[in-house]
């Protein structure tokens, strides 16, 4: 008898209908013979309107009280799918995230989890009750509500995985799974059978939206496997899990997995006394690390005997935030700061990036052929990423995906 | 410094402009010199609306899960009040019902507090925060959420008042205090400057929707004194208090304070063997409890040797419910059941109800007077109350207000 986390997100709770098919779907995994604990987002856009709706009152609403605001959604949800299985005849109880004992530290609308004490799961289970639990949030050491951030129910769902040491994790969302590239993006995209955890993370840190980082850290750690697939079809979708699994699955791995990308990158260059770089980078790190900012491909260079640029990338909805710190961190030192906007990142994912220093190699000469050319580059064990202007994006994309023929098996 | 309790009904939390009010009226009580905790309903018609999200589920959910999902509404209140008061640069903390110690039973849906811890709350005043408590909701002994039942927060307001041994709990409503009737059915009709516990119980069970009743005996046992008042005026509303307060504040105290009445009542009559009748009592009040019936001016008598006949009164949705349960306990006697509906309830409440016989006797002159047909009447220490037919309501209620004088003060 096993042991299933069922994950599903807010769109597959986004009506009474959808609900219902969540609740067969849950009912029909106990059939085979399953425990099943469900972990449940918001449904459909509340959350946007629970935002909304504070927007109305405070344009910086203390972070504890928003995150008993969006705590409310994850209620709906877990107590609307409890009754959709009650309807079904099937013993069910519904909790939220303190109730299911996830502990998180204290930080409000990020929180991170600290521990699960899975007693009271168990007991359910044990009681041969589904077991609904709220994604996304969690109790702190106050006895406050706090939540996760974005995607955190990723994080709830693999952490109780980890917790309850279960077989497998579930997460169901509106796609099929974990795509060589956006099938919306590039039409020949395959989707993946089996990827790495640290291939999946290079994929979530650098676009793809399938899975959030953390949840993958986390599976990874405590080796939990993912099966990320579609809450609306039967299909088999992307298996998650270690390299050495995947090795004893499939006769040969992947060169490459998959190719990601990310528009809305900005680059900043801060120039600065070439004395004084040493500290403006230790207090950029320390500050992006207290707002919750990413920086990549950070690069420091001279420009003359006593200047020093210092270059990096920032995305998406952080370049403000890093707009504003910076103007404060330069005003200690003689230093300027520039931002240049519509930047994209592309990168390219695979065990065997490193092992194979061709592929490098390979992505320069896709580009060149194209006449697309680098800002940036930058290489981890598995990853080359491209820093190059954004209108060039999708055809690189392209282009690396037939290049590297990621749509053929 | 004095402690006050502030309650406000969902009325008056149904946009972010009332909620922004509501803040002011908190503040400035707390300028006054005050601690104050405040009491908040779900905003507007949330509640009804996360029924109708229920219903598309199921039409006989758990109640336990209904509870869950209807306590979303108070967090939703409870956190937007708090950051309209934070934007005015107040210290402002929100507690759930289950985080500021309010204990319930076992019940789900109409469960009955049965301890405050409010050593949370406290710790909360003492570091000069304002505290924004949801009503409406507890934590039950297994660790669920639990509801209180309709008005609920009148009654989560009224019982942080004993427990914090607060001076005064003002409930907000958006009328102006407690009248003598209804004032959107009698125009004369006059607010009440004082009323004591038992004629404002009197009020609540016979109709008055201004205050609910569980409250009202809560103050009673505990000695809170009520200030019902309107959220969008700064007008003294009605102080609800003791008989001995009363009387040291008014000269001489009303005979009648005032006329309650209530539509859609139903008489049941049971005609059985006389042998049975006392069985059949017993189980009628047996069943009535289980299912939280209250039924009214029950009354048996013989019609011939044998048979003899039960009758009473029912009101408004639990007219169903007893029929489904009448049909039930016939079945084991040999008896039948019969229901006729459209009657009304007009009560008159007043403390010189019986030490003043001509109450009774004035009630039936006025009602003859005017060709209105009695069909029961009943009389306690503090209340006259007489079923008429609906049709008859309105016209009673008036030239009974007029023929006691009631708006004259």
């Amino acid at each position: 008898m096993g042991l299933v986390i069922m994950k599903f997100g807010g769109s597959s709770m986004s009506d009474a209908g959808r609900i219902k098919h969540v609740a067969k779907k849950i009912v029909a995994k106990q059939k085979k013979g399953n425990k099943v604990v469900a972990v449940v987002s918001a449904p459909g856009n509340t959350t946007d309107d629970l935002i909304k709706m504070a927007d109305g009152i405070s344009s910086n609403p203390p972070e504890r009280e928003m995150d008993v605001l969006l705590a409310t959604g994850e209620m709906i949800s877990i107590s609307l799918l409890a009754m959709a299985i009650d309807v079904m005849g099937k013993k069910v109880v519904s909790m939220t995230g303190p109730q299911a004992g996830i502990l998180a530290n204290e930080d409000y609308t990020r929180a991170r989890i600290k521990k699960i004490n899975p007693q009271k799961i168990k007991e359910q289970l044990a009681r041969d009750n589904i077991v609904i639990v709220a994604g996304f949030q969690a109790l702190n050491p106050n006895g406050d509500i706090t939540t996760l951030g974005r995607g955190g129910s990723d994080l709830t769902a693999v952490a109780i995985a980890a917790a309850l040491k279960s077989d497998l994790c579930e997460i169901y969302s509106d796609v099929e799974g974990v795509y060589t590239t956006d099938p919306r993006v590039v039409k020949d995209a395959r989707k993946i059978d089996y990827i790495s955890y640290d291939e999946m993370l290079e994929m979530a840190a650098s676009g793809s939206q399938v899975l959030q980082s953390r949840s993958v850290e986390v599976a990874k750690k405590f080796g939990v496997e993912i099966h990320s697939r579609s809450t609306f079809s039967e299909n088999q979708g992307t298996i998650i899990t270690s390299k050495e699994k995947i090795k004893g699955k499939e006769m040969e791995s992947f060169l490459i997995s998959g190719i990601s990308f990310d528009k809305n990158q900005a680059k900043f260059a801060v120039t600065a006394p070439s004395l004084d770089t040493a500290d403006i980078v230790r207090e950029i790190y320390g500050r992006c690390a207290e707002i919750g900012v990413n920086i990549d491909m950070v690069n420091q260079s001279a420009v003359s005997d006593k200047k020093s640029v210092i270059s990096f990338i920032v995305g998406g909805d952080d370049v403000k935030k890093m707009r504003k710190e910076l103007d404060k961190i330069v005003l200690d030192y003689k230093a300027s700061v520039s931002c240049a906007e519509h930047f994209a990142k592309v990168s390219i994912i695979g065990i065997g990036v490193k092992s194979h220093g061709s592929v490098a190699a390979r992505v320069l000469e896709i580009l060149r052929k194209n006449d697309i050319s680098i800002d940036m580059i930058s290489a981890s064990e598995i990853k080359i990423s491209c820093i190059i202007n954004e209108i060039d994006m999708l055809k690189a994309v392209e282009e690396l995906h037939k290049g590297f023929e990621l749509s053929k098996k």
